[in-house]
């Protein structure tokens, strides 16, 4: 009998398991594959560290223009992937070593859920006082003809590709397939990326989802486009009607995951559309039995996960927490990065709110004109309330959006207003000025004149 | 007659134009050289652009741990200051618009400030409601024999240097110093740190500017060393009680500024060991006449003079604000970068406080260990009131520390609680992660058992 009984050591569930096991809960977590999850093994860390060696490729070959020539610029993947599976490694003991710190039993095995607050594990049966439930979700590969074949992976398979393709499609202009779109794209492979909705990454504000694609010069996009069939090299799809086709050695499917609910259905569990149903505190409609993370499909983010399993912990322990989702940060590693946190200017107006924005251009901000250069893209749009002048969202593109964005969050989280933002300072010359600009532009635009930058108007 | 006269169009001076021009004012703005002062022309712009292209330098002969391979890199400094040259002219021309559009007007000349708050600017008299001084500060040069030799330079001429030099020794291992070291060093270069006190950098945590200069392998420090003469390229320095030398081809003084006071001195302006003393709305003893920025010696950074200029426009409109310092981020753009915001531990001791601190090592970051590799230096400590957990201080070392500290100045001005910024989701992986597990470290060490690290405990 223990405390605690953590289904799935992903970032919803490991970071649980810690804060139950410091506040001295007895805890079982149950991992089928490797510690860490999806985000540590297949998600997040194995992506942003290949990113990150691409993007050192990319910036070798186009330094000039900084007066820094590198002759012979070549790029391993062998060495690429092998730094890659160092740093998973690394975090993975890392998680291991917090699980034996906070004396987290560690259970390797498929957990099913049964009834009575039990799971049972290679025919074993445990129980708990409560169980949280953080089994994630898998790659989703859509019922078209030809998706079995050789050429076509998931983002699994494709963190283990032994060798680079000549060419890759991306099925899907998702986060995910933006990723490798960008990372094959930044190598000097040919990408192309088929979507089905007219625009890339939908939690994106859609003047930055524009100007970003502008920014990939090297990828094809096919937006509003349906794949129909694969056969070999070739890739059939519907746009406007018609039938068009194209080729690539690799196809990439990246169109979407589904939570892995297979092992949860004995139970009565609550799931609907393929989600377990939580409340704000993480309960499920079984006492005692929490979800959190992306078999919730609430917010398929590792840091959403996490603060889930914070959520479920403090509930089971007596401490008043909830999940609220209004102030969860996304990043996208791309080539330029976005980023964002809060309403998108089109949400906050779904949502009938009397809002304002302001958008201000990068290239104004002194670091990243030194960093950047005069002609890349880069901007950062805010939303505020009208009537409160609450900060409601920041959105970015360009420079590094993905670290800026946690100030975003911690300012949205706290509600500061207008006024309360324009009294903090911020480091001179940084990128992340661009946030006290854009809120400023707000500030100016009910004055005698608008203005939509600290140092230039929005062009 | 004007609302306002504001002389020097550095960032304290050309921010308050701006925010007046725009509030409806009319705005007179005197400058003896060009828009944007020594923060645009001489300091942290064209340090911070140069500073870039070595650091790219660096990192395109330093990327084979990443999978990338350059043969035969090379530095143009030609073509790196013809790029910081174009970085300022295009940042000063926006300054230029700013004032334009904020119907501010610019006159080219020495202002002197006469009594009943006029000015004359070569010999014209020019009157205002009320006048802002932001005179700036300018580099000092101690009197050692030799410091007027043909090597030794401050930080504006090391900026229009022609070629670089074999070898540097840098007098003071402040800001400026350690910035223009790193820079050399970044390239190779041979370079000595000269620095009377027992440690760079005053304002850094003690224990982040042991670890950094270790971090700097290329420098060679000489601290607790005072600087006795320079002839030719020896420089003779007291250490220990022994005379001491070095050999450098040039001689960097950024021993410190100095506050621009010459044009003050006819009107009964109380000025303090150098200094314009000014009150919480920057108003000095003489009524409608303002100081901001350097010149009132309070805190010499770019963000610190636009924000103080902000305060005196507010009061000369009538708008309650007033200058606070608790929240000044600084930043360091060394290799590694450094920043803070807020008390550091030593001096939140000092101030008699009872505090909490927890520090974690960016290693333990999944994106700075994909990025910067296992051996990397990297630290953010906390700094909390023991008492009612509000956060003091935050101190990074490593990574991009220049860009964190804006959401950690952020947290600070709004007296966020460890409680409160628990709640705050950071994207994942980000390096902006390391504030929260540094705030849970302060969390945890209250619980059963210590740990420093949401990864892993300090080292």
């Amino acid at each position: 009998m223990y405390d605690i009984i953590i289904i799935g050591a992903g970032p919803g569930g490991y970071v649980a398991a810690e804060r139950a096991g410091r506040m001295g809960k007895s805890v079982l977590i149950v991992e089928k594959e490797n510690l860490g999850g999806v985000c540590l093994n297949r998600g997040c860390i194995p992506t942003k560290t290949l990113l990150n060696s691409t993007k050192l490729y990319k910036q070798a070959k186009n330094s000039a223009p900084y007066g820094v020539y590198a002759g012979d610029v070549s790029f391993n993947w062998d060495k690429a992937m092998s730094w890659k599976n160092e740093v998973v490694e690394t975090q993975r003991n890392g998680v291991s070593f917090l699980m034996k710190e906070n004396n987290v039993e560690i259970l390797k095995g498929s957990a099913e859920l049964l009834e009575g607050k039990r799971i049972s594990v290679d025919g074993k049966i445990y129980e708990g006082d409560n169980i949280i439930i953080s089994t994630g979700s898998a790659p989703f590969i859509p019922p078209v003809p030809g998706s079995d074949g050789a050429s076509v992976v998931t983002s699994d398979e494709v963190l283990e590709l032994e060798k680079l393709p000549e060419s890759i499609a991306v099925i899907g202009g998702g986060v995910i397939g933006m990723e490798f779109a960008s990372l094959f794209s930044n190598l000097g492979i040919k990408v192309d990326v088929i979507e089905m909705m007219d625009e890339i990454i939908p939690m994106m504000d859609k003047d930055h989802a524009r100007v970003m694609r502008r920014e990939m010069k090297g990828i094809n996009f096919h937006l509003s486009s349906q794949l129909l069939k694969i056969e070999g090299k070739k890739l059939t799809y519907l746009f406007g009607g018609k039938e068009e086709s194209l080729e690539a050695e690799l196809v990439l499917m990246a169109v979407g995951r589904r939570p892995n609910t297979g092992s949860l259905k004995k139970t009565g569990l609550d799931i609907n559309k393929g989600r377990v149903v939580v409340n704000e505190k993480m309960q499920t409609n079984l006492p005692g039995i929490y979800a959190v993370g992306d078999v919730t499909g609430l917010s398929m983010l590792a840091h959403s996960a996490s603060r889930m399993g914070e959520v479920a912990v403090n509930n089971i322990c007596g401490i008043r927490d909830r999940m609220r989702y209004n102030a969860v940060p996304w990043a996208v590693y791309t080539s330029p990065e976005a980023a964002g946190c809060g309403m998108t200017e089109a949400e906050a107006k779904a949502s009938g709110r009397n809002i304002k924005t302001a958008s201000v251009l990068m290239k104004h901000n002194g670091r990243f004109l030194a960093e950047h250069g005069k002609t890349a893209a880069g901007t950062c749009k805010v939303v505020v309330d009208a009537k409160t002048e609450v900060l409601l969202g920041v959105h970015l593109l360009g420079g590094i959006s993905s670290e800026l964005v946690a100030g975003a969050a911690a300012m949205i989280e706290s509600e500061l207003r207008v006024n309360e933002i324009k009294q903090i300072i911020f480091p001179h010359p940084s990128l992340s000025e661009v946030i006290r600009d854009a809120v400023w532009a707000i500030a100016n635009a009910g004055r005698k004149q608008a203005s939509c930058s600290h140092m230039q108007p929005k062009e």
